[in-house]
């Protein structure tokens, strides 16, 4: 393993470890704070996790959010974020951030890219214009956003994909983390290495092993949520991580609904982020210890039930279902905001939860009840509720 | 005067009165708290004040909102709210609350109502349905609602309206005021009685002084706000207010723009509500103490200035003008709630600095001089902002 990470601006220690799985409980030291592992990262794309107010996150929990190099990019462009000192001062949050590097967006919301080796020509999705992002390109936009942890640029491959287009992804990725490595120009900021490798274990394999030879002070499963079946997702995770360095955290990007998350912290993984808490919450959908629950259902008309009995959220001790109800009904901004806030809770307590059962011990056993009483009633929850997590 | 109001559940005290002007500084006591006046009510329309959490009513200092018997009568009506044990509990605000009688509404929003003696027949604007409002109606809809302060259902005849018109609608208003008092079910609620007229001054003394032999707790000034030239607003509101007893609060309904607030303070009122701030804001328009800003406009592309240099409100505590357009051009939520929260507080720093005008004995050149600087970049304010005020 090389020195890359002995500048590392992030320091991590492992607490716990699960006797029965390979969850670990962790602590994350950055340069705005420190994140409890596991940990969950709200998702603010455009510098702002939509609907939520800075203290809206600050009351949820949440130690660490997710911002995009590729949308920050486009609008407002990295020289506004620079000349306010930074997101972290442009968008009111004191904490510590990640930026994603735009890879994925690239090529998931972009319109037609064309890849070379040197990096990717795409027309933005907002305007049309022509812009290039090249792994250089990417450093240069988020070592100006400023986030402490920031992500290599990669390439995504689509999912389903054959193992050649794969492989040639993976080769890619390692070649542009090199790039990266070499172009990151800010100490206070941490690169993490991106393992790519689509549902195909062997490529995964061969990508992880090249890029902790690179050296990175964290790592990221990359390309996973895209559409495969949660079998392989799972079969991916655990074969990526098990190639992982244990002094390390570990990110799966872009994960997932709650029972994804509980499975991956299983297969040892500190950190996530998903966008599904406030999508949801602004599609009127509210994530529950018993399910989910549609909110513009006629069932919740007359209930004065709040979401969750069990959740200390500021939405739940305040109001009842019929209220937001009424909110989502009226088309109310505060029906979202209302639900996403309580779904950003319900998260933040997941990972607490987890950490909880982690250092008592008894992880496989909370997880495995947790993930029982989430099926009945719930669609957000993946198909094999009783797949057992290890 | 009738004792009618002996039970009132409402205490008025003045604190002082300005020498050079109509200004009262007084204290309103209600069930739910106290509310120092001149007084600014957000109004909270569908039982939310749009885009703010009942967090950010708080911290902006408003003391009391407003809510409507019309919208929430059509949606999701009056049994609902009684069932949470009121709209308090319904939407979570525990402060004092007003509710609109639907009057206004009723002639403003509704299709094709037909106004009888007994009542308004009229189609629903959220689904068409058929729906009848009488004053004995209005009266039960306002005691299952539970607000503090509730309104007397009146006829608010179309602006221009000739004198005859005008003179029906305040004697229908006359008559439906009695039957208000007679129906009105719940004593811990305030009953107000509104004064129409159009902008005729010699149908709102008459009115005025019916309409305060009738005997009422507080007293409004309805229909005004609805098209009519400032200096018709300004004529009529003197008019009435001299009409009205000195020591019953006095509340403009649905006034106004900064400057016609300061106006009308100056011409004895003590009360308003208005839906500016949360609309503009979600429209993007600040309001500021120099003026009015357009958040979308190029010109605040790269300022970092905050929306208002002497604004102390979490908005402009924390962010600039930059990232609000950026919130904006992005149809980012957090945008029209962050522009929301600043104008709220604007609109309650200004009844504030005028109550401490008057308490100070300053408010006649503190106004003057606050309405110059409001006025060159402004186009929220009146054409007439050199109209002296008393």
């Amino acid at each position: 393993m090389s020195d890359a990470e002995t500048s590392s601006p992030l320091r991590f220690s492992l607490l716990a470890a699960d006797a029965g799985s390979r969850a670990r409980r962790g602590r994350l030291a950055t340069p705005h704070g420190t994140v409890d592992t596991p940990a969950f990262m709200p998702v603010g794309t455009a510098a702002t996790v939509k609907g939520l107010t800075v203290e809206h996150l600050e009351e949820s929990g949440a130690q660490m959010i997710l911002a995009n190099a590729y949308h920050l990019h486009l609008r407002p462009g990295e020289a506004l974020v620079k000349a306010h000192g930074g997101l972290h001062r442009f968008m009111g949050w004191d904490g510590p951030i990640l930026t994603d590097s735009g890879g994925f967006q690239v090529f998931s919301l972009a319109a037609s890219s064309r890849i070379e080796e040197s990096g990717v020509t795409f027309r933005s999705h907002i305007d049309g214009s022509l812009v290039e992002l090249t792994p250089e390109r990417s450093m240069k936009v988020q070592n100006d956003l400023g986030a402490d942890l920031i992500m290599a640029f990669d390439e995504c491959p689509a999912n389903p994909c054959t193992i050649d287009v794969a492989r040639a992804a993976a080769e890619r990725t390692v070649r542009w983390a090199e790039r990266c490595l070499a172009a990151h120009g800010n100490p206070a900021q941490a690169l993490l290495g991106i393992v790519q490798g689509g549902v195909h274990p062997e490529v995964r394999e061969w990508c992880a092993t090249r890029i902790v030879e690179l050296g990175f002070p964290a790592y990221a499963v990359g390309g996973m949520a895209v559409g495969e079946a949660p079998e392989e997702t799972r079969r991916n995770v655990s074969v990526t991580t098990a190639l992982l360095p244990e002094d390390r955290p570990r990110y799966l990007m872009g994960m997932g609904k709650p029972d994804d998350i509980l499975d991956a912290i299983g297969r040892g993984i500190d950190l996530f982020d998903c966008v599904l808490p406030t999508r949801c919450g602004r599609n009127a959908l509210a994530f529950t210890r018993t399910g989910t629950l549609k909110m513009r259902n006629a069932e919740h008309r007359g209930s004065l039930l709040p979401l969750d009995a069990e959740c200390q959220c500021p939405t739940c001790r305040r109001y009842t279902r019929a209220y937001l109800r009424h909110l989502f009904v009226a088309d109310e901004m505060l029906g979202p905001t209302l639900l996403s806030l309580h779904n950003v809770c319900f998260y933040q307590d997941l990972v607490r939860d987890a950490r909880d059962a982690i250092e008592r011990g008894t992880f496989g056993p909370w997880s495995d009840a947790f993930r029982r009483r989430l099926a009945p009633a719930s669609e957000a929850t993946s198909p094999e509720p009783n797949d057992p997590v290890r």
